[in-house]
């Protein structure tokens, strides 16, 4: 489990970093601009010039996991920077106002309750690491940034693990969504 | 209820802004410095200069109101800007890690079945009208903002609500806590 520790991150695509960018899909709403390559700047270290596009999230506390969850997610997930894990994926999402507009209780009930989102999740530990960032509350253009990585092997389960997110009750409320591939190359 | 658009907010202690500063209290860690006047500024219209100190939060989504609370709430609170309602006060909150590494369930009970925090809230409305603003994933010194507004005669049942606030086990996590006091002046 990541830490509830409120870290910004600055995802890049331009020429430099050490993913170069392999596809760019946009799958809900407008698209984000083909590049090289993507860099990926901590919260001290944003570079001047901000690329093709750049988006900001900060990794931040948990919204939805409960303390049974958190636990059984901490038991068996990896942390991002496995040598081994070449395959990288960051999928930008914009919820619609409806989702906003929705109670707490409602949301989670959507998401896990109905949507499985944590659970699903939990099925694909610990080959695919994830890490999620908040972007709604820094007026970017998207409500979250995941960021996720694998290894080459494991391209066909995160396939699966996408297609049945986006299959889910709680993916109505998504108005935006785009799909970045990339391989580490350093 | 306030609208879960997600819309950035500055307040900014100077020479400027229609409430007069009556007090700020040192009530949990550091302080902030006295200044005459606070000029609340929307994400549009910063103003150029930060005064003696500026804070900036953002209203988002409740992160723990259920929609029978969110119901209940609407049904009986009033709005900001009432033009009898010339007391002020902004209450600038920082927690501690120790409430960040919670899980929502367990953040949700100390919040609601343990301490009470939205039912209490609740017994004062429609006299304090209040508005939250979310200041933790922009890296700002403290997480939250909330913003009061009331008529002076309701003034003694605002020191209750605070009070009772300030007894609960959730303010056990607050570690930093500072109390500005103001007076519409326009």
């Amino acid at each position: 489990m990541t830490s509830n520790v409120t870290s910004p991150v600055m995802f890049v695509a331009g020429d430099g970093g050490s993913w170069r960018i392999e596809n760019i899909d946009r799958v809900i709403g407008d698209g984000l601009n083909i590049a090289p390559r993507l860099y990926i700047a901590d919260g001290n270290n944003y570079p001047a010039e901000n690329g093709v596009w750049s988006l900001i999230g900060t990794s931040s506390n948990g919204r939805y996991v409960r303390r049974s969850e958190a636990d059984d997610l901490a038991a068996v997930q990896e942390g991002l920077g496995r040598p081994e894990a070449t395959c990288g994926a960051l999928i930008p999402i914009r919820k619609s106002a409806a989702w906003w507009d929705l109670a707490q209780d409602e949301r989670r009930s959507i998401m896990e309750e109905q949507s499985h989102h944590i659970g699903i999740g939990m099925e694909y530990l610990p080959a695919i690491s994830r890490k999620l960032y908040h972007s709604r509350d820094l007026g970017e253009p998207f409500d979250f940034l995941t960021w996720f990585e694998y290894r080459p092997e494991h391209t066909r389960i995160f396939e699966q693990l996408v297609e049945r997110l986006r299959n889910t009750t709680e993916w109505q409320y998504v108005e935006r969504e785009v799909d970045i591939r990339l391989r580490r190359e350093v």
